[in-house]
């Protein structure tokens, strides 16, 4: 084996050839940079049909720049955003909804197989007293699929949303990984945002194989406000626009978004299965979460797979046998296993 | 009974005569602003006496002032604030330390009666990965008294500092009701704050008689750096520093900070004594938590007696018997009871 | 002569009689705190009938926190401010107006004896481009009186926030020397305000006699939003307000505002005339700019004077001879003179 | 003629053939994700060779990143930037340096055909009070090319570093247009960087043939720092570095970056030469800056030319006739004039 078996992250993926193709297509002619180019003003067109509802959609190229901006377009600098305490945003991101907002804070509320649950909601927000002592609660997000590779039925999302709109909160789904988990669901796209009343997502295309192509997709068109000014002023306006939109394009129009989700999802479960008892999370979309142990750990990688600890790191003289691992099972790489 | 009994904030009270004698006293003279004064400059000296040990102290007009400059001295603007999730900092400031510090988090790390201790910070620090992609575990908060009432014991702090220190996180303590725990305690002010291995205090005397004046007091004097220039552009530098000086100065010097705590400590125990089985935290300094039920409260209140409704609010047709109150029992008021 | 004769910050005056009694009234009895106090309720009423209009208004402490804080609701974060280049804003506050907006520019223009005009104004304006990529023109600060010691005339203001509003562009007003302007000016308060098109003012009771009490006061009522918010994360809610909002009670309601003025402005006046062809500005308020050379300088120092170099500082060899000085005549103490 | 001849920005060019094929060689095989990659592991050594120097070289995807990412790590939230009128960061950036910094001011300082000079800079420096209040001098910007289409001569970046660095302030460079400048200056990449004082560079390639690839180059290895965890916190760490990384090593190792700046200058030269008397500034790098007047304008445009409206906009009544255009000759397009 000359290669070794990389269970890291999604990322460690190259571009998968529709979207290689369609950098490579747009490479022609001069065209007005910063936006107006023709691929640019397609988007909101292309997001809309993939979703069934009118968008306005805003490329970028990281997952972190679309959750803060979304999230710093919900949040004022003085509010309170719910998350799961296993959210990306709380826990990957380095404090950027933070500096995006200019100051809000996040609040965690656990829950099983990284799922934030209505009730969960509910509680939290009813033990709140709120007054200009206080953070302001401003809006929820949640991740589909989920930090621990489960995903959110349409009922749970409608769930979470309807508590949240019925205080006055908005709505921001973490799509990093929605493909998978619209793949796992056998759901319409719209199932499990706008329907279920999701205001703003973050949808992703670079975890499954896009060179870096996120988009910022709102559904509630009145709090597009001043995005763009935000979006700029972040430096996430690229001037040669048209190869971000030209990925996010190929990605949505090519159906290369399901064909990859399938196959990393069915990799995936072949992983889970083989775990078996040592399973730690429901295997639903691309990622899977493994008791190993820490002789089970180093046999495998002596064999040459490569994957991350999870769960809490040692620490000092009390080094303690690490629970579990995580491997994301890619679209491209897979296949070797 | 003509005036009802205010059983609300620390800061219904009014301003004790040694404290406003000393505001009257400094009111002579042309001297320079912005804290180039006599007694501006003798705040060093005279915090240090106070507390046993040389300091840098800076006085502001508010508790929030106090901590989020504090906070803003020990966390980079992606970094970790660890503090109980009752903290003031947590609940009552309004994200003023994300506004602070430019984005950092707090994350809460929960307790019994108001308190934080080493052991949870110890797991929830090793429950951490720290890499570029994650928040930036920075320093520790915690209140003396704590919002519960109680008093953390020297061995507690120097417990909670020497695992902070030990990860190189620095700690913070916020005594916007250091007077009531030191009294109670027993110890002397250094006991609880340096000598325990505390790096900034927040130390006020707002709550226990002054018009308005905290003082941000550094045992670290390395920590100091930008703190002038922060508190400047924060608006927190008075033109008429003086005012703010002479009440610390008066606070500390006259005796008051003592005299005042030992009144109010002694009345919430009184109060605490009487709320026998109903307690629900010990009372250590002038906070007392008591459970009443709706009607004990309707009749309280029918009686002329003000309090604040404690523990989660009533929300919506849900509406459920709120199980606490607290009260307060202020330098100067309670003396009624 | 035992004590020096000190032309330096307007703060180095006292507390005037009529403020400080009004401290000592307000000192009885248990009031709620943070705002909710007979005299903080009355600060709209009062301010209204100062200004002859309905107005909001927000007691602070310090000039840079009132001036941030009405900054900030005036300009989003990719604003940009316009004001002269000797603005307080611009010159004396620390970045504080960044701070507070969360980013935003200032951007200067210039014009004789402090002040700001429309036509430059309008030429700047004509000459920005606006872009998602520019700075977004957000509103114009003015100082009455300004950093020379000039008052704009009620034709002034009228022009400049002609200009504003038909851009757009909402008018802030700092008046910290407000006081003094209108007496100069001899007209209503509301005349340089509200009716010549003031949306809101920072107006300043400190350096004319207070302990440290500035209010922000809304004429335009829609922009008043989240200020409340803004002010209590950034520490500026006092929590014993009665004695801040007392302060500006006393102020406008005695009409001490007025004859400190009075007296003030007449020995900044004297001052002047005795200056003669040195005088480097009309002296209108309490400021007085005068050339002095290094020798005169030199001998009025010798002689027992104190005052601020005004103008570029020296720097390196190459030492120049300052070209003025400033002299505030504060409310109190230059009776002396 | 069928395609309009576009002098607009140099990004409506597309990506040259050596950027596009490095794409695309670099997409193989799994590879570690967020820059431990061997492209990326590879810049610094490859920019050290380029720049004849040690360097430590980060990448980002668009210029207003690098820009702001370099000035947070010269300038704090409190600082003074000085920079050129004209500069990008002061007029193009939305206010990015004043997110990215926490609130820093930019302070301009005008010069003839887009340069700040030393003398300029010295005489700015001299004539700043500098204390708690005002804000703190941090560093210089300047733009290589600059904003006009000149080049710094080595002697003059010099010179501006010698007075900076005399002062304390550090000083960046924004390079966007660098290679075009160091091309028509025949000197080495280090001549006018690392040699003259330079501490840190934005080096762009996507205005000369990258899709979207810029890197931020620290000769001064010590203001390093976090720049990491604020490039991670802003969004601006690609999880697919190896494409940014793999753009930015055949941009200077392929030498492209030289061949597209000959040719682009060679393109405005010719332009400037036709323009003769009308040129408005000297034509070093690739920006045309012609005086046309209206009829001018309109005939060109009605001929199928496109181009930018340079100087004031028309505003309201008043208008009047843009003294200027803008042209930018790129890499790719310009063959057809």
């Amino acid at each position: 084996m000359t290669q070794p078996m990389r269970f890291l992250s999604d990322n460690t993926a190259s571009i998968c050839p529709e979207v290689l193709a369609a950098i490579a297509q747009a490479n022609r002619d001069l065209v007005v940079a910063y936006g107006d180019d023709p691929w640019t003003r397609r988007l909101d067109e292309a997001l809309g049909a993939f979703f069934g509802a009118p968008v306005r959609a805003f490329a970028v190229t990281t997952g972190t720049a679309a959750n803060s901006l979304a999230l710093a377009a919900l949040s004022p600098p003085y509010g309170a955003i719910y998350c799961h305490p296993e959210a990306h945003i709380a826990v990957d991101e380095c404090c950027a909804p933070g500096f995006f907002t200019g100051g809000a804070q996040l609040e965690r509320i656990a829950g099983a197989h990284g799922k934030l649950t209505a009730e969960a909601l509910t509680a939290t927000l009813d033990a709140q007293h709120v007054s200009v002592h206080t953070i302001q609660p401003a809006c929820v997000s949640i991740s589909q699929a989920t930090e621990r590779g489960t995903a959110y039925r349409p009922e749970e999302v409608a769930a979470i949303c309807k508590v949240a709109h019925g205080r006055g909160l908005h709505v921001h789904m973490d799509g990093s990984r929605f493909a998978n988990a619209v793949t796992f669901l056998g759901c319409q796209p719209g199932d499990v945002t706008w329907r279920a009343g999701i205001d703003v997502l973050s949808f992703g295309a670079t975890k499954s194989g896009a060179l870096g192509a996120e988009a910022v997709v709102f559904f509630d068109l009145k709090l597009v406000r001043d995005f763009e000014l935000r979006r700029k002023r972040a430096g996430h306006l690229l001037s040669k626009s048209r190869f971000i939109a030209a990925q996010l394009l190929a990605y949505v129009e090519s159906g290369v978004w399901r064909r990859n989700a399938e196959r990393a999802n069915a990799l995936a479960r072949r992983l889970g299965e083989a775990a078996g008892e040592r399973l730690l999370d429901p295997v639903e979309a691309n990622e899977v979460f493994v008791e190993l142990g820490a002789a089970g750990k180093a046999s495998l990688r002596a064999a040459g797979f490569e994957f991350y600890d999870w769960g809490p790191p040692a620490s000092g003289e009390a080094r303690r046998s690490p629970p579990g691992i995580r491997t994301s099972a890619t679209s491209r790489r897979c296949a070797r296993l």
